[in-house]
């Protein structure tokens, strides 16, 4: 796991080299580097190996996809946003570059992360790399990613089109789980997975999605700003719509058990010691409430 | 001309249904579908159309161009940024729809358009598609559009690494030149245009791109609001960098008409009359000033 985390790591500085204009470039990698769990670029590559696939050829996706990730919290913690000035226990980017640099470095991601699918993704066919950017494309954008946040911040508001329950399932199938199910999916797709392999990986993705989520919001509960290293409590603060302030933290953490188990279940067969270290690391954690 | 406009209308409102989460697609489609000249998508579609191919071809690439250029206006738009409360002579987006709205608006744009191209572009082989779509990264991000953009942001703060002439030419050529080169570009290609083609088709994009900016800066010192449907004499309040207060009125007018010879010239063997009909339009225009 430590290996793959630094191995993206260190791709991520390569990909994307400091030219003029420096100031966009540098908003770009300030919330890019900062240190994190790497979950979603490692995911991707460990389903691209344990389907027998070189990782080498996952990088550029799974980069592209962190890009992503960083882009959306970027603009999440903009003022008009979720208006939170730290992020992995740092100034967030707009506290250091200014509120326009960070609207414009997510702009930038946003472009980026495909263009380095497109160029880094030599080893790989054309029709292959189309459906990577495709895949980018349709989780990333307005039928899933951000339509999760845009259901998520007028829920804030508390505005429902649906009922709470349907909608506190948009959000998490959305706005989280749709990352997670972009970078399965695309080291199934890079690793050349069929069809019926790649719905299960799909389905696991999807669970997972879902759980770390519950995850985060009983974390967002009982953590302090230490352990998660952006502002707590934030969720309960604001009327928030999470599966805690819906059910209850019991219930939260009864439907975390039983999410995990299916979680082991469907990826147990393929045996692998980064899927089930990350699993194990959520329920351990869950387990110490 | 007006044939043009109104099938790129056509095609963006069909391009985009709104479906649940309304308020997203609702917020995309409102300055989306505000009347404009269509610009970019006309070029790229008469691009197309004048090396021998169906526009039908070009269509979803020049509805996405004009995606991006949209999305580039409602982030230029918000309150951060240039501050512009109208657009197109209506209140901007984020006016209508609030901030946050505005920047996932914007957002969602940026991963729908290149989705548009991949998923409705179905005569083209899929090398083609992605021609298309790694065209749109380069010229829509950090390399070309969003640099030009970050470059004029920071000239507006008196904050310079080159020359003012340097920065100046530098903010053209990205952020504005850049999408047009996009448009010609894309047109080329869906018509499978030869690289020497291509190439000259470029030079007039650049200096479109150039003589537009120019034409935009002359008329922001001249025109009124009923004119351009947006604040103006803003460049000039806000001591910004633009061609006029560089070198002055009769200047900037002398160097758009060597510009639009120029242009003249490279366009006129293809006797396009969309292509004329636009640059008529601005040199009688500037000739009226």
């Amino acid at each position: 796991m430590k290996n793959l985390i630094s191995l993206v790591d260190k791709k991520l500085d390569e990909y994307m080299p400091i030219t003029y204009p420096e100031d966009i470039f540098k908003a770009m990698k300030y919330t890019l580097m900062l240190p994190g769990k790497r979950l979603r670029p490692v995911m991707c590559l460990e389903t691209a190996r344990m389907l027998g696939c070189d990782i080498e050829k996952a990088m550029p996706a799974a980069c592209a996809i962190e890009m992503l990730h960083v882009q959306s919290l970027i603009h999440d913690d903009l003022p008009c946003m979720d208006n939170d000035d730290f992020r992995r226990g740092k100034p967030s980017n707009h506290k250091v570059f200014g509120e326009a640099n960070a609207v414009l470095a997510g702009d930038a991601l946003l472009t980026f992360a495909p263009q380095l699918i497109i160029e880094k993704s030599k080893d790989l066919s054309e029709p292959t790399v189309l459906k990577l950017v495709h895949e980018f494309t349709k989780w990333g954008g307005a039928y899933a990613l951000i339509a999760g946040q845009v259901v998520d911040i007028e829920s804030e508001g508390g505005k429902y089109v649906k009922s709470p329950e349907e909608t506190l399932d948009f959000i998490h199938m959305n706005k989280t789980a749709a990352l997670f199910r972009l970078a399965i999916r695309s080291g199934a797709i890079v690793a050349g997975a069929e069809e019926d392999e790649l719905e299960n990986l799909d389905e696991f993705a999807g669970k997972f999605g879902l759980l770390f989520q519950i995850y985060d919001d009983i974390m967002d509960e009982i953590s302090s700003f230490e352990e998660l290293g952006k502002t707590v409590g934030k969720d309960k603060n604001s009327g928030k719509l999470t599966y805690v302030s819906l059910y209850g933290l019991e219930e939260a953490k009864n439907k975390f058990h039983s999410l995990i188990q299916e979680c082991y279940d469907i990826i147990g067969k393929y045996n692998s010691k980064i899927f089930t270290e990350i699993l194990n690391k959520l329920r351990d954690r869950i387990l110490g409430v």
